[in-house]
């Protein structure tokens, strides 16, 4: 390891200065306008790959951006990790809120600052440093290694099935640090939350009409609406659509215990959403109900007047976006198909109802138990001086979900930045510390890896 | 009865003319840059008035636009009719769905169309004409008459009262012609709805936050809204505040024989609107679902995200502007404080809940069996040869409550223009013949008055 620090020290400056250069490409994938430097960022990468002595490297065209490829498979008999990652960020947003220059990234009180530094090209870049300063010091790797940056991770990875369908990215674990760590200690995600998310339009009248003229003889469809979704979610909490819960899984007691030690209190969690108070399901942990159980929300909802003072119309329709995080073992087609029958059971038949699907994804869940994963917690572990916890998360990452069904592999979800990183924020952030500590996991997990 | 006959129509062309003189005044008070057209309105029917006979015709101002009065006060011992109207006009909407100029007055087959023709200018401009064709034929009218008539109803007579504090306007019945007739027979409207109109606000976070970091941890507003909304009213079409119909006042049966009159067809309903069918409260007419009894309506709601896609955030808040339509005996103080008082009862302790009042105006109903009804509908089933049909409303009409309130006297509420005539939109017509029946109203309902 000595040789390997020693090197990191020697050559920190300049890592840090080709991270500079990626950071100013504004490879910024959910605005169109940027289609050139999004590919800039692919060649950039692309050729650091190469550089710092990965081989096949290649960028694989998608319908939409292309996915860079490069690997390292010369350890016989060994395992296959493959380190994801993406290459594209989200826009600055108002740059106004920003103390720095979004693509200029500087390093104040030994922070990084920067869009990317955080999410993701400082987490990725420091595995693609990781691999250069173990080929330098020691001329091989302990495993096999594959990189598979992506370039659409900021439009929910739409197109990279078509990349998985090659069979190059075969692999034993997938290696993610797209994630968070906490204050006090790394974390390891093993599970995500899948996502059902519908548009309910109610549908009463031809025309929004006079509220005199008619309010009393005709039906409101915002009412309607109202009444539907207060028969969706009651108000402890539960779900109330007739068999949603069937195929829940059930937390073993060995996982609540673990899940218990990185709860999250009441407190932080109305500091940071203004909430009066926690409102869950009973009998759970905020983690376990962030992490293991299913919830419904309504993410918008619109219909009638609604400017400034008193328009006196009954509207024509009034719709809602209503979304469902679901878990283990429920999928996104079944759940579905519970909300559409149930809601048709309990419409009225003064109105019509159509829902339409806007996006649909499965939960995941990986075996924490398996070698790989105790693999990265020693890593974690040695690395940081502070044992990394497990934990289930409650978003969704569609290209984690996309490689354990094209690939069948569990990914191994951790991160280097602290909760106020800000990815997608203003002054995003990323202690040097940690993605110096970054470049050593990369080692750690090879070497812990290997071991048999 | 004859003379006077033969003056109007010896008249008829001049008389149009003039009245497309007044319709090509662009008096549109809802928007302020019509502000001097609106002025030039309210001169153009003061000299009007003068020029026809009446007395002591003053502009009146108010904090809006001027009242127009006029008045003729020389029969002694005889009653007192003020006749009510307004000189202001909606916008015209969309020019391109007219298929004549809005300002310019053309009468095709017997139909006059232009902007105010039958949204007052028309019809209370036939009352001036018929008095000044009274006067013209037999040189004094058969009781006193006075005329008011005011530049902001189409703004909800804000500033009326101002005018009304004024005793000049005392009289023993208000006549105003501006609602509608129906196909076959001239309609009188004795009664109209008030109105609550309120704005809920619930507001459970302090920003919107991620619907998969906090779904399962923090309440939903628009949730917490559908279920305050779904509490209000039920599938029945009942109110379920508690009290809501304590004051509500029942129909006689002799009411409820005369309402069937003018009973409204669900068929109809469900053309003029597009509702699949009809929905109201059980065991009562149309006509007194709409006119006799309280509803309920949410006008407009939104919350969170109501662009195009799906973005996955828990809103920090949800509004509704809901109005209740309320009948005597309510009173808009009472409901309001009913509704309020019940919220409150039922909000959850995971949000805020505030309520803002937008309008509160009380209903009214006026003596249908007082001599003054009774003149009117002799009056309209004379000029128009078919028996005048007793009729209550669904809607609000602030200026008669105005009147109701300061004057202490009911209002004739009648008019000539049919249920097509497209009272602020495109294409708005009078038939001519009403136009010249409103003429003759006005002496029939002098003389009917005048009876003892």
């Amino acid at each position: 390891m000595s040789n390997f620090k020693t090197y990191i020290n020697e050559n920190k400056d300049r890592f840090l200065k080709q991270l500079r250069e990626y950071i100013a490409i504004k490879s910024i994938s959910p605005k169109e306008e940027f289609e050139t430097d999004v590919d800039e960022a692919a060649d950039w990468v692309a050729a650091k790959l190469s550089d710092v002595g990965l081989e096949n490297v290649k960028k694989i065209p998608t319908k939409g951006n292309a996915v860079v490829y490069g690997d390292w498979l010369n350890a016989e008999d060994a395992p296959t990790v493959l380190f994801y990652g993406h290459y594209d960020v989200m826009p600055p947003g108002d740059e106004a809120k920003w103390k720095t220059k979004p693509f200029e990234m500087v390093i104040e009180e030994d922070t990084l600052f920067g869009r990317g530094v955080a999410d993701n090209k400082g987490p990725h870049f420091s595995h693609i440093v990781g691999i250069q300063s173990i080929l330098a010091t020691e001329g091989k790797l302990s495993v096999n290694v594959k990189f598979l940056l992506e370039g659409e991770e900021e439009k929910g990875s739409p197109n990279i099935l078509q990349a998985l369908e090659k069979n190059i990215f075969d692999c034993d674990v997938v290696f993610v640090s797209d994630g968070q760590m906490e204050y006090d200690y790394p974390v390891i995600e093993y599970g995500l939350r899948g996502l059902v998310y519908l548009e309910i339009e109610v549908k009463c009248l031809k025309k929004d009409v006079h509220s005199g003229s008619y309010g009393g003889v005709v039906d409101n469809p915002a009412i309607v609406l109202s009444r539907i979704i207060s028969k969706l979610k009651n108000k402890k909490g539960k779900i109330t659509i007739p068999g949603f819960y069937e195929n829940v899984r059930k937390l073993s007691d060995e996982e609540r215990h673990i899940l218990k030690k990185v709860e999250k209190g009441d407190e932080q969690i109305c500091k940071n959403t203004g909430a009066k108070k926690v409102h869950g399901e009973d009998g759970f942990l905020n983690i376990e109900r962030i992490g293991s159980r299913p919830t419904f929300d309504i993410n918008g909802l619109w219909g009638g007047y609604t400017q400034k003072g008193s328009m006196t119309i009954i509207p024509e329709k009034a719709t809602a976006k209503i979304s469902m995080r679901i878990v283990p073992n429920q999928t996104h087609e079944e759940v579905e198909n519970l909300v559409r029958n149930y809601i048709k059971q309990i419409k009225t038949d003064t109105c019509e109802v159509s829902i339409k699907s806007l996006h649909g994804g499965d939960p995941v869940l990986f075996d924490w138990k398996s070698k790989q994963f105790k693999a990265a917690r020693n890593a974690l572990g040695k690395v940081f001086g502070k044992e990394a916890r497990y934990k289930l998360v409650g978003g969704s990452i569609g290209a984690v979900v996309a490689m354990k069904k094209a690939l069948g592999v569990d990914s191994v979800l951790t991160g280097f930045s602290l909760p106020d990183c800000n990815m997608h924020g203003p002054n995003e952030n990323l202690k040097l510390e940690n993605f110096l500590r970054g470049v050593e996991v990369t080692k750690t997990y090879l070497e812990e890896l290997a071991r048999k």
